[in-house]
């Protein structure tokens, strides 16, 4: 069978990925991360102390922040900042990366440390929020080893890695990774999964948004994810070396 | 074994459900759900036309929003028309109703008419979005009776029934069905799944509070969710008959 | 003379009012009060401590905030929350609701505690905010309890009851008590007025809608009100019995 | 006996009254209204045309906004413009001075035309809420005689005048009339009166700031109320001579 | 050569300057302030601290707030509080003001004070802004004494005196001083000066509305500029004397 | 003299100035902007039609938005999005952008259309604005040449080009061209020049944050301005062949 994917891939086969570290130069830690022509600039901003409801419990605190530049899209978006108002997509995909994050960090090795994690999307191609955990676990990780170089620590805070990917069926029924804009807008189903390294699941968020999808379905796309996942973990482990 | 509930339910079952027809005088539609201590009144308000971008298309449009009344919590809230914005679990939840509706109205039978579902909630105990959803189904089809008699349909826009349940593994790593608050904070593993009458998905959002969850463990869930959704979904016949 | 009135009640009668206590499980005060179809749940918070600028005074506090849910009337309203900020008579009518409570507080006796009373209008047909001003009374009574009851008193705090009705002239100068919404959308004058159990005034406010009125009519208006408070210091002390 | 008050003046008596006309070049009416040391500037804003609920009824509208200068009164207060809120009291007495204004307003003579009246408060000392008015009557009335010039109207405007102000109880329970801002503050209770210029009521707004008040109270209040505006009638009506 | 300005002046004349200082009962400083028909009421409020960022440095602070009342202008503007946002013109205006001041002040003879300038313009026709830096030093001078007064200052925080007037050129490319309403929107080149009274430049603000300038229509406009503050500055030590 | 530049710079020398062309995708001109490591992304995005108070006019309009990302500077700032307001400095900035870009457009050539540049600044090291000025101007070049291909053009609308850099003294009195962070904030007086490519000022805002400055000192700022924006055109040209 040969591909129909617009832009030639397999179906199980993600974009090129890219991701660039210290590409800021004041961040504690950055990174450009690429899922083909989506590309997210992520900050980890490092602060000593934890925000006030926290604060003399000895646990550290992981937050993050999404959002896009109002040309990243085919079309200009009119700026949040603006608008005086943060829209409740952005609110949404803000509230899963840091839960991402969060899955995989030890609070107590972090100590009353706060990492906040600023992913803004520089141009939208689909897959931003799976760029953005992507990339971000990497900034993620350097802005521990700036804690670890301050001697900051008090333990390792990493307990795993995390990334993500999305996954759906176009209309031909058949299972794509790693949906691209036009994709992900024609997809029937879509599934942003997210996996630590070791293969188990931090969030599964499936969508029908044209037709309700069986059991089974769910489970060709899971299997679909956790491939990308792992393809995914091996390039963070690359950028990591 | 015995249960070890808080409330003495079996792990499989769910909190007693009740559904409460024309609770409102005004609304096309509307219902007061119970999911035991959780109660949300569920205001259905019909009228005709369809925003802006869609107008002159021929298919109609539903939408919901979610809101907490101050006390519906054990300690009070601010009012987000105080805080003069909305919050990002309140669009987060608002945004997931509207999808799991709209995922069994066929545009084109609604013609030109707008629905909105107003799901307030008077009491939180737990699940508050899954009895929001179940509710509205039953406040939707009401609102599209009342288009029916007004003979403004193209047809059946509804193209099946939709419910919702949480469920999540207890620290003892039991698969616990309909969770209520105390159980819910406790969990390590959350899922809330939106399922059709006829069985299949709409929306499945998984995440893992504390560790994250294998691709057994996802699948004990999602069964003990289909067995929670196909119970609702009776209860739901019965309220409409 | 035969009554004219809507609903066949006489000039001078009140619509059925009901007060149910403990509507909610949370609050330390609940009440859902109607006045035939206005639907109002009043939920008292306690909380230990007073605003800042009252902090070491030794004094308590009592404030209120009015809402009214979107479909409460007849047609759906947008919520003050997206719309971001709080209307003029929403203001005007959570602070009417806040002094006439204060009224009948002795600040010294409740000590340095807080009691907030959320009055949100589930359904409107006229007369929501003397009916939250009613109920709240009486949620209000038994936050006091539940303060008695954890020996935080340092005396009786409710110096009185207080209790509020609404009066009015219709078109055909008829003096009216208790106006359901179509009458107060054609009254010519409408007063508010707020009384202490002991017959005396709290707050009296006039308006002249239409035709500016004199003396003797506010006289008229004043007596049908100075009745209605008094029945509804009746309803009130069954319900507290 | 002799007066006990603060500046000197019999209890029944005015403060000093000022109303000067054209303060302002470009508006179609303005007027700089002082209360003793109570300063209000009340320009009058004409355009063609009406809102749009209003547009093709032939009826004309009137409203108002109030507000305060940050260091109009003892200690500055922040600017409700930079708040991003405008609060409870300023929407109320916007509300009060149009419903004023509008009760003494032929609508169908004016046409389709809007008055708008701003009342900004250059110095506070009591009483702005009843200055605005009784100033806000005269730049009403020169803003209609603008639209006479221009041949826009459709008849006389202006059933009437209006007027207001303040009475209340001191310590010694003495009726006093015109309150400056000590006196306010130390007032049990405070009635605000407004009358046309024939000497009917537009509103009545009492509260009880202390103790509740009795009906023979609020009696001696409301003719106090009638005497003040009767003067302030006659001063207006010099002023437009 | 005749003048050819609209009121008669020539181009290098100022409009009538008028200072009224002591305009309010209230401000430790306070100064109406008229370039011709511009009219912008200053108030100095004097506060005890300073922010929290500068508390503990011994240095105090000075700033600045710049508004317009909504019929300023020839037709009516809407009001930034009701907007619920501060636009853009007015944030520049005021933090032009707040720096100028800020420029003449020694923050540490000034001791650990606050003084907030509100400028409210009441009326606007050109030079808001000059008119608005002008008579703010005078009340600014005006707080100082009242400080030194208490017993407050720590030595004297005057280093000079601060005054501004607009430039600019007509479409004859004759060089005006001090522009007024029409002659400003009609300039092609536009420049602000800011000038201490000893005659050097606090800030410069050149703007090509219409066609760009060069290095020589540059210097004329600074000739001009330097010789209006000059007389304005005469003027300022007029009214303080 | 050997220079004493933090980067080894001569007074005179500009720092390193990279514009990289389309670099995104999607927008009609898009440039990436470096003055040494200040780095701003300018997105030019082309729409049929002005706004509304333009239409039928037959000109064209553009506009420019500026915003610094969270981690742009040293230390993170919040969002504005999260704030709900837009800051001074920001809107301050905007408009500048805007107006020196106006300056060098032919609206009659441009026709109904608009062009709006959004300048986010990507990493902040003194300059952005003047980077985002210079740099925008090339994405305002990219897309007139679209606006071009598409035959939308009544003309040349690019009367000029438009270039911008900061001047400043240090405390040794030495003037500085392009200032970088640490020397910006050391600087005493502090001048943005913005100037076409044939040599005329378009923007001249000079601020003495320290002590003010003379006539002559303010003459060698525009000195070395103009020399650097010389500089900044010829390179704007070779990003452009």
């Amino acid at each position: 069978m040969t591909s129909t994917r617009i832009d030639g891939r397999q179906p199980d086969q993600l974009r090129e990925v890219r991701i660039t570290r210290n590409w800021l130069d004041h961040a504690e830690g950055s990174v450009l991360v690429e899922f083909g022509r989506t590309r997210v600039l992520v900050a980890a901003s490092v602060t000593t102390g934890v925000p006030r409801w926290r604060t003399g419990s000895g646990l550290g605190w992981v937050t993050a922040e999404y959002a896009m530049l109002p040309r990243a899209t085919h079309t200009r978006s009119d700026r949040e900042s603006i608008k005086g108002r943060v829209g409740g997509r952005t609110h949404e995909i803000s509230r899963l990366i840091g839960r991402s994050l969060r899955a995989v960090i030890d609070y107590k090795a972090l100590g009353e440390n706060t990492i906040v994690l600023d992913c803004d999307v520089l141009q939208a191609d689909g897959g931003t929020r799976t760029a953005a955990i992507t990339g971000a676990y990497v900034a993620l990780a350097d802005a521990v080893e700036h804690l670890r170089g301050l001697g900051a620590l008090a333990g390792e805070p990493l307990k795993d890695s995390v990334a993500a990917v999305s996954v759906g069926f176009n209309s031909a029924g058949v299972a794509l990774l790693d949906l691209q804009y036009e994709e992900d807008s024609a997809a029937e189903t879509d599934l942003n999964v997210v996996m630590t390294g070791s293969g188990t699941f931090v969030e599964v968020q499936g969508t029908a948004e044209g037709a309700p999808f069986s059991r089974d379905e769910l489970g060709a796309l899971l299997d679909l994810g956790t491939l990308g996942c792992a393809e995914l973990t091996r390039i963070q482990r690359e950028a990591l070396a």
